[in-house]
């Protein structure tokens, strides 16, 4: 009887608290507003997105920004790369901004990947504050073929068009179909990827492990162009026999939010 | 009422463990002592410093330490790097020591930062072992103006003097005021650099970010000089908007210690 | 009453649960199996190991895999990287393999030191798969001599005879006994090194610290070669130095599994 209410406590602290360290734990998107004048807002996967209207010229040139940009917008959080960039890709289809700058920490709070810093360039403080805007509302979709467990996870991205932070982030032909494959750990990301490329007739156009590419995460990620059918395939295929390897690991990976691909 | 009883519980238990990778968790200085003759003593951010009062040469060679230094101080910890660089301006200062490495290990415990390793040599193992033991007494302070949530970290570093160790770590002029502004995640620390910058007439001595500068840590990094009222009035200008920022993704973030600046 | 049940259901939570991001969680090996074709296995530290019986052309051009190989074996994990070159070092001992490369990313599922990506090459895929069993058998015994509580690990690798992963990964000789000394954090790892060096003669192969041969780990490592009683010598000194010294920043380091040196 004790043991049984035990159990049940330790269920429960568990469902309510992160379980530490290794895996994604992106929480919805918080209501919280900020009095700060460039606050924007957060989203999903400690998300915030913020925008400064006269960037100090010091502290421009510092970062390599051009003087064009009067404006710049930034984006990116703790937990996810993928989901940010294919946010930010979104954004710049929708606003009149470029993408300045894509970098990748290696976070995810203490699991294998990465966190995000994204700049967008302005000439207008309202078209960063879009862009923040559009980026931190897609996020909700692009989280949604990240699946996750104790063990690592997964990513899946597809779009019918990259626009330019996917050319930015991953050397992708814009205005092409692309996909993303990203494996955690590394190992099940290379079985991904052999699935993928034999899957469907796609171009592979990128190829990044530990020690190539990625911050020293713990991934094996491929980025994939060519015709919208085929990508979508290859990424697809690759989710299915992903899902299955992660979870010989661990518990059975689920979507962070819901699945769009 | 079980219900309440639960939450309770859980409550309780959240506090008393550390809730998952995601924040620094130093802990008080213990303590604990060691049988070990290099042993020096251990503080907050699971620091340790360490002696070695003959280090072997082959050894010495491998890690590109000059002949002349017999004796070595070792110094640093899974959590901090500013805190550590900042005890050990302090620790050359005050003993004939000199700082032979500061290295940034992406740590902080699963968090988004760095851990240390700062090494000091001497002619003799007594100075090592005053600097160590400086260097170690210091951190409770250095650890004042760190400030940490669930979400991410801020730092705010303050002297009216650098000398040798900021140099070394941060290419800072020695002999004038030297503050120092990290924003954890590092979309926070754009804005605070942006306003530390705009508040006072500094000079921009360094700018480091997720691929550039950091170990990629989820980080931007902000390095100021100049006059020591000026270099003050930017850090804590940046230190108000921060906290505020990364309020809206988490609880209140807190001083690890006590602020001293 | 209320007090003392409190502090046992805490303790029970803690114990059922991972303690959060800031030291090695290796779990048994699970015996999980998984329908997907390529699945071999998994292991102590998350590991997994994998086979592709064809990989594709187009992938194994970008992974700089040589034409040779058609299969490829597939091994690693998210916490530990020396215990799993040993391992893999047994597995082209006693197999038709060859290791094409060794990746550490920065890993451990938040703690201080690295994961793993091994790949091993072979002409028909039961070798390949034959040395990703041998890998994931030993395992057992290369996590013996890795020790770790709260605040960092320790880990102690010997062969009297190194094959060509420690070749690949270490730059030792084949052949030839050699000894693997790890500290985390790394200011632990300096003294285990002076210590390991002093002890016996050996000669000093490689040395790495956070910004110099490690994947920015909190680690100082260094690797050792000579005459085999003198490796385990200065192995076995290392190890009585660094379980004292990590002791002192935390509770008593335990072997996660069953020492073997």
């Amino acid at each position: 009887m004790q043991e049984e209410l035990l159990q049940k406590v330790v269920e429960e602290v568990k469902k309510r608290m992160n379980s530490g360290g290794d895996n994604p734990k992106p929480e919805a998107s918080s209501s919280k507003t900020s009095s700060v004048t460039e606050f924007v807002g957060t989203a999903i996967g400690k998300s915030i997105g913020l925008v400064i209207a006269n960037i100090d010229s010091a502290l421009a040139e510092k970062m390599g920004i051009d003087k064009k940009y009067r404006s710049i917008g930034i984006f990116g959080g703790r937990t996810g790369a993928g989901p940010q960039i294919m946010a930010a890709d979104e954004a710049v289809k929708a606003t009149n901004t470029e993408i300045i700058s894509v970098e990748l920490p290696r976070d995810t709070e203490g699991g294998a990947g990465h966190g995000s810093l994204i700049i967008f360039g302005a000439e207008d403080v309202s078209d960063a504050r879009r862009a923040v805007e559009v980026a931190l509302k897609e996020l909700e979709r692009t989280f949604g073929d990240v699946y996750a467990n104790d063990a690592g996870h997964l990513e899946f991205q597809y779009t019918a068009r990259a626009s330019y932070a996917i050319e930015k982030a991953f050397n992708a032909p814009v205005g092409k179909a692309f996909g993303l494959i990203v494996g955690a750990p590394a190992v099940i990301g290379v079985v991904m990827s052999d699935t993928a490329v034999k899957t469907a007739n796609v171009e592979l156009i990128g190829y990044a492990s530990p020690s190539n590419g990625t911050s020293f995460s713990n991934e094996v990620i491929i980025m994939i162009s060519g015709d919208s059918g085929a990508v979508r395939q290859a990424v697809t295929a690759a989710r299915d026999v992903g899902k299955k390897l992660l979870a010989a690991l661990g518990e059975e990976p689920k979507s962070l939010t819901k699945p769009y691909i």
